[in-house]
């Protein structure tokens, strides 16, 4: 089974896409979209207030999103996956305005999901870090260790929305019992 | 010109269409979309954490979502704005968990507005509640009987979103110089 996890945000989105019918899963590709040209390498959608406020004008966001709807559904085509996984919202978020804004990209990313006949798999993110470190509460750093370890990478994948997107991806492969961490 | 206003939220999407070549403007259409079979008849969008709490499943969600675009574009389809106006975010909301879902709602919205090639027109919120009562922190029964004056309806329009909207679409056709409030 193929599994395609993302991690949704406006500033980068992350993506994995896994093959559990290997064991260990195998890493088919992953990546990140990036929709914004003053993105500097290594920020993710935590960064914080700022990443909202850049984003928060109309007509840049619908801008952006039409641009992350394009490159998210000619991804599904290229990877052909049989799920996409996902985690859920969780009730508190450290910067509410960059959480809405993050919304707007996951509403577009789960309307593709939907109108691309694909299964949903919806994953808690204490789950996703536990069941890849033991730790409901991983930082960044550890949850892109154990991604790298988990497919023998020679480096840590970076920027951490990838390493979250493979996480969420292998987790919901495993949940699904199509592969065992 | 046409402008169709926009009052985004997942269980409740007020909508409003104005022609302001007239003046005083003249209402074309007005109403919801409602993607909740459960919905009571006057609850808004900011009825609190109940409403993200209801539809926070990523599964739920998405299926709401594609409704919500299928309605949304038969909408612009069948009306034919010349543009869209919508609120811009604002930075503190009563209710995080609630307005990150609405972002799922505004996202599919704006989305939707910038495949049909339309223009949009942002308005702070406060902007539109003074150009409608002369007071930024007018409440909703306020902005309710702003509206029904404006078009001397015999009664104020309900639910609360279907009058936001209506006065988003006001506004931004005051503000475009195509009709005097």
């Amino acid at each position: 089974m193929r599994v395609l996890g993302i991690d949704p945000g406006l500033r980068i989105t992350g993506y994995g896409c896994v093959d559990a019918a290997h064991s260990p899963p195998r890493l088919v590709e992953a990546g990140v979209f990036r929709l914004c040209a003053t993105d500097d390498a290594d920020s993710s959608a935590d960064d914080g207030l700022s990443d909202a406020r850049a984003s928060r004008s109309a007509a840049s966001l619908s801008r952006r999103l039409a641009e992350l709807d394009t490159d998210f559904r000619a991804l599904i085509e290229r990877l052909g996956p049989q799920v996409v996984a996902v985690e859920s919202l969780f009730a508190h978020y450290k910067h509410p305005a960059t959480a809405i804004v993050m919304g707007h990209a996951r509403g577009v990313l789960l309307l593709a999901v939907r109108r691309a006949g694909l299964p949903l798999i919806e994953l808690k993110p204490n789950a996703v870090k536990k069941s890849m470190t033991g730790f409901g509460h991983a930082s960044k750093e550890q949850m892109q260790r154990a991604v790298q370890a988990c497919f023998s990478l020679p480096e840590p994948p970076s920027p951490p929305d990838v390493a979250d997107a493979l996480a969420v991806a292998l987790c919901a492969a495993a949940r699904s019992g199509a592969a065992s961490l």
